[in-house]
């Protein structure tokens, strides 16, 4: 295999979810059947490393000419309702709902030791700066719902105590336009606990 | 979605097996965890772009400085015994087997007019020019064995048969290290329709 080949499989199998096989099958597409492709993706990557900047705020994705990014300096956002994710996608994911109107605290992961791309102390301590800077009220933990999410959640609540500020978390529960007999345990036992009162 | 975000997830969602939620993904990889990946894969395609070229003579992945390719200009190897195959990949699969020497000619594609990816007129007046000018013996046809193969296979035979060259193709039958239970009606049909003497 010549060296230009090998170094582009290896590059393409570093792309999540890709494996040796698929990073074949994609250089060779590339490069027997699609260079137009090729070269769209060469100048896609060039541009987007260019352009896009993480928002020194939130850790949102910005372009360069934005920082902090337009949610972080929207004037109409509530700065004292912060809300942290686990990745930037979730922001867009959460914006959608147009349900919140606070701003946004991006961890890039989660806190767990048993994870390479662990959240390191300095996020924490960005993100306490952040609380007090910004005098937050209340911190909404929008993470997700698997076993390292959960630690994460319960470490953070434990960090943040200490600046007095309010804590919350997404509800747990059954989704909507779903029904018991879709939901796995845990969510049922999870939606019993948390049951609501209709007064 | 800044718009150079947008180009990037929109050339990664044309990659084999990438849909629009995994192109994200990966942008997303690329652009908040990974850069040194976005440069690697960067500069991976732009020198595969510069170096690699398809060999005039059969298809195959070869570099700017061997056209025709190191297999088309080996003196060892036979030139009357012609091998085709539906993607330059296969050629490196046959040669790992050390068990063909003669030359190769990929189709790039398949000859049925049920895809998209089908091979033209073109390519096969190329295999013709090919078999009169190395005066060949022997065309090997080793595709696949899905049904638009079989149908390219029974195609060329009937293309080839005016040159009055002799058309064969791999043998059917139950792959080595398995076994009656593992193989599907089919291949067992194939099997028995294409048993060997024992003598």
């Amino acid at each position: 295999m010549p060296e230009a080949l090998q170094l582009l499989v290896r590059a393409l199998s570093r792309l999540p979810g890709v494996g040796r096989r698929t990073a074949e099958r994609m250089a060779h597409k590339l490069l027997l059947r699609d260079r137009v492709l090729l070269r769209d993706l060469r100048e896609a990557l060039e541009r987007a490393d260019r352009e896009l900047i993480l928002c020194s705020r939130c850790g949102n994705l910005s372009t360069l000419d934005r920082d902090p990014c337009k949610l972080c300096t929207d004037p109409a956002r509530d700065a004292g309702f912060l809300c942290v994710v686990e990745a930037a996608p979730d922001i867009q994911i959460l914006e959608q709902t147009r349900a919140f109107s606070g701003r946004y605290f991006c961890l890039q992961g989660k806190l767990s030791p048993m994870q390479n791309e662990t959240v390191g102390r300095d996020t924490v301590e960005r993100l306490c700066v952040r609380i007090r800077e910004d005098e937050v009220k209340e911190v909404l933990l929008a993470l997700n719902t698997d076993v390292e999410s959960d630690a994460t959640a319960a470490m953070l609540a434990e960090m943040l105590r200490p600046l007095g500020v309010k804590v919350s978390r997404l509800a747990f529960g059954i989704p909507a336009g779903s029904g018991l007999a879709y939901s796995d345990p845990e969510t049922l036992q999870r939606a019993l606990r948390g049951r609501q009162d209709m007064g």
